[in-house]
């Protein structure tokens, strides 16, 4: 039994043994090392990634080749191209790992047979999509605020350890600011 | 009986006569005219909100005053300060009205309590959770796009009676351009 997935659901709802073993039985295994793709840019998305460990980058590419990072994902946290996912379009980021990673994917099919059969693991995706949007938010004040070292003063109060395990060059490139001005910034 | 409301809810999710008029029930009325606050910044949030006529903005007000906007609210959209909503915290964005408006008003324990009691209506909140993730998944790729027009032209493509109804300062706020740079922008 995966007991990290058993914890991470019961941290929003209760369930059964039963119940986690039925739930646990809908996902598969998967493992990725550092550089490789979860998801493509313009391919087909039909899964949901739950992270047992590792971390990850979402990201869009620009005209010009440069990489505009949406999210990073580690341990416990759930990942993919939502909008690919829920709307069956081709995907419009890429994901691919920062470190070795072991995921646990779930199938669209069987995300929505589980919401469908048990109201607890419907409420909990309901409650997992709005911590989402509340992150995606923080992300979006992240942007919108133009002082650097502000941004890395929240982002720190947020995610402490995920500025502490990623290389200073995508730190620089999510909070929007070159690898020698990240190295002037005050450690919050 | 609130016809555009069960037509909203049943594109997700059906009920019976019975399930509608108690989720009904649930809801007040609120009327606010334009320029009047929904919510304003550190204030306790206590309600989702449901439009049914106008449009808001919410945005984030930085140390320098100068206004960011997080999104647009306009007939069937919901919109609230989730952060606050679901975490108890004081609201960190304000919302406020550029048209009269009329909204539905569902407190957090009703929500909660509806979710509970009907399993259509925790996976209809789940569905709408996921939509909005992805709505505010565009707006970050919005940002992230450093072209002026690609924003214009993205932005007219996703929510092109918006772009009609917004006024210029907002609609250019938004786009984060000057008001001079959005008249010179072709018309998508």
């Amino acid at each position: 039994m995966n007991i990290a997935l058993r914890q991470h659901i019961e941290k929003i709802t209760s369930l059964t043994d039963a119940e986690f073993e039925y739930v646990e039985s809908m996902f598969t295994r998967k493992r990725l090392r550092k550089h490789q793709f979860l998801i493509q840019e313009d391919s087909e998305v039909l899964n949901d990634y739950w992270v047992v460990s590792g971390l990850l980058k979402a990201y869009h590419t620009d005209d010009d080749g440069k990489i505009h990072i949406l999210q990073f994902a580690m341990e416990d946290w759930w990942i993919s191209d939502y909008q690919a996912l829920n709307n069956h379009t081709p995907a419009t980021i890429a994901i691919d790992c920062i470190e070795d990673c072991e995921l646990l994917v779930l199938s669209r099919d069987n995300k929505e047979k589980l919401c469908n059969e048990l109201h607890s693991i419907s409420d909990f995706f309901r409650k997992k999509s709005s911590a989402g949007y509340v992150a995606l938010q923080q992300r979006i004040l992240l942007l919108l605020n133009k002082n650097p070292q502000e941004r890395y003063n929240r982002l720190f109060k947020l995610q402490p350890i995920l500025v502490q395990r990623l290389p200073k060059t995508l730190l620089a490139s999510y909070l929007g600011v070159s690898r020698e001005t990240l190295s002037r910034l005050n450690h919050p």
